[in-house]
């Protein structure tokens, strides 16, 4: 069993350091909104690493970037794994960057263990970080993987604008990141993330694969009021949009009620204009999350979102528009790589869970295009989107291991799932 | 009475168009925050104008801009008239620019009619322009005449801070207007504006003086949450300060229920963070507004206010804190200047009412070292802080007379206010 793949810890701690470097806030978390000069420094970090280890780098039209590892010559199947290195503002270490440097660390190990064993390679892999996962700067989310798992036209995805109007397009201009490389084609996509909720932590377990993600609809929706003096002008003739947006945002905190556990609802961003202490606001633009596992439980809670749209513009008087809306359907991960994660876990003595995601991951929009997995490691009381999120070395090792063992597995059959899933 | 001052209505129009180019906006308004490159650029005008025209100008330390016509020998009385050049984020042409253009015109018309008379001046005259009178980019309002009329201290005027973090003395550097000047000190302070309400317009009359101002009360406030994914995170974990604050935005809503006449509330401005689509927000800083003529109401409305804020936070399950408060009492203005101007429009025909103001205006605070008055001219629709602003331009050159006529009773009785009211 020498030829078993096992992570060095010092490797998977050292890249794990040096990427919370890159955006690092006094808080303890990071700060690398997509394309920004933060995100920019942990790229040009991991092109680095990649160098160093021999990976060749590639980076295409969206700017996602990979490092593959042609290890097995050209025609041999590429199985990739990654994330995603650019943050929330203000966000914590660990969301994306682990699957990163989780990916390098179980890489390096299978290399060495293949070595061992004296066998020829029969897999090459690649290293993937995913351009604007997170969605905080650039709507919508995923859109480097969701242009790779054709979701979005590449003219689509670089002509976003931020809320300052900067477009991605000029925005991997301005840090070097849009490239003209072919994406490799992967006849699999692993990714390790932190689990970012409780369960894992509550029942004791250590590793999760997400057998299924829920669906999220995603609306941009604009109160319409009308802009005016804050002291002379008479309530009664006020059309404040802030008003309608309030209305809103009370009512559809009540849509969960007692289902809270099919169904998730949030405005996150609201954007007030002209936002001034004395201006009765004639705009406030809402970006409204729905999200369940359950098709039937969106379609019902999309009906009354825009029920309440117009009932809370009439309670204050003014109009309302919807901007856009993004609808994500549920879905399945692939059973075969879930099952190989609980497998390899439990060879380990590490007790595992199955979960579903709630929130949004690259492997979702990658998995249109080959298989695909999400594997969990604990959240420490389920923090994520914080700089306090938190997971322990020994948790993050624990993944990495698993996963240099669920490589191990398609390095033997040769990228074969079914087979691979059946060792 | 061929030496009574009559204004020119080329003169008035000239200055009106020339001064509503600076920061013009493509809705026909303007946009000329305080201390921004437009403000500027409108103050630069400004300085021009009074250099063509005799007058001296003179900056003080917190940036108010005067321009001082000595035609009467340096111990005269000074009678003080202006207005404001700032304006809100995409704001209306009138508001302030109106009072400053105004007392040009009419100095000028009082000069012509003191020549043709023939009698020796008794009266110095300064044109103010009044720092950051709206509070929009910085907080408190009326900032420069609250220093003039002792309210504020320099340096903490001088050390407000904008959304970006940039200072009001950074900002007076940078576009050259922190000065060293003395202002100068005024026997009476006279400010044309426009209603900014729809009561003249409702009465059928053209000129109203300010009797009374309402009283305010500013709260900035924040509703304290725990930002977290808005995916995964258990709606009964979320701490949502935007919640909170929606509930104290529809709360305040219902403060002047029947008593709409004596109270008005508004929440115009709303800060979110991180305000990213997908964080439940960890904290919304609310810009909070009471109004009204009685002391008693708005004390009331404090207490309703704080309860409300409690009421919220625990509806939402999170915190809060008061960050800060500024309190304006109400108060009266000037009588005897107030019959002036009546007496003068109805010399001139034109029909009057007295009213009270609602918004602030610079007359409050330099009321606090001379007798002051704000007269108004009508606003159609009662429109204000908005591009779609408009005063006629007979209602603003009848404005310009009276205050020609004010101006040339103080003239006569050399700066004495009560003799002038007599006359």
């Amino acid at each position: 069993m020498s030829d078993v793949p096992s992570v060095s810890a010092e490797l998977l701690t050292g890249l794990m350091d040096a990427v919370s470097e890159r955006g690092a806030t006094p808080e303890g978390g990071v700060d690398r909104p997509a394309l920004t000069d933060a995100h920019r420094d942990a790229r040009d970090w991991l092109r680095g690493v990649f160098a160093e280890r021999g990976y060749a780098c590639r980076i295409d039209g969206i700017g996602n970037l990979f490092g593959v590892l042609e290890r097995a010559g050209p025609d041999a199947p590429v199985v990739m794994v990654g994330s995603h290195l650019d943050s929330q503002p203000g966000g914590g270490r660990f969301d994306g960057a682990y699957g990163v440097v989780a990916a390098i660390a179980a890489i390096e190990a299978l290399n060495e263990a293949a070595a061992r064993s004296g066998t020829a390679p029969r897999c090459n892999f690649a290293v993937s970080d995913w351009m604007n996962e997170e969605g905080a700067r650039f709507q919508p989310s995923l859109l480097g993987s969701g242009v790779f798992g054709g979701e979005h036209a590449l003219d689509f995805a670089l002509t976003r604008v931020d809320g300052a109007g900067k477009s991605v397009g000029d925005e991997l201009d301005r840090i070097g990141y849009r490239g003209t490389d072919a994406a490799p084609d992967p006849c699999a996509y692993i990714e390790f993330h932190i689990e970012g909720g409780p369960e894992l932590e509550k029942a004791g377990k250590r590793i999760a694969p997400f057998m299924r993600y829920w669906g999220a609809v995603k609306y941009r929706a604009a109160m319409l009021g009308e802009q005016a003096h804050t002291g002379p002008t008479a309530m009664a003739l006020r059309k404040d949009a802030l008003l309608g947006a309030a209305h809103v945002i009370a009512g559809l905190r009540e849509f969960p009620a007692d289902a809270a556990d099919v169904l998730h609802t949030s405005v996150g961003r609201l954007e007030v204009e002209p936002n001034s202490p004395n201006i009765v606001p004639g705009r406030a633009t809402m970006f409204i999350e729905l999200r369940s596992p359950d098709a039937g439980v969106l379609e019902t809670a999309e009906g009354k979102l825009n029920a309440l749209f117009a009932e809370a513009a009439a309670r204050a008087g003014i109009g309302f528009e919807v901007i856009s809306v993004d609808r994500r359907p549920a879905g399945p991960f692939d059973a075969r790589l879930a099952a190989m994660a609980e497998a390899e876990a439990a060879a380990l003595g590490l007790g595992t869970m199955q979960l579903d995601t709630i929130g949004g991951h690259d492997a979702i929009p990658v998995g249109r295009r080959c298989p695909a997995i999400v594997v969990a490691v604990p959240s420490v009381n389920g923090v994520i989107h914080n700089p306090a999120e938190f997971t322990s070395p020994e948790d993050l090792h624990a993944g990495a291991d698993v996963l240099a063992r669920m490589l191990w597995r398609l390095e033997r059959t040769g990228g074969d799932l079914s087979a691979a899933a059946a060792l």
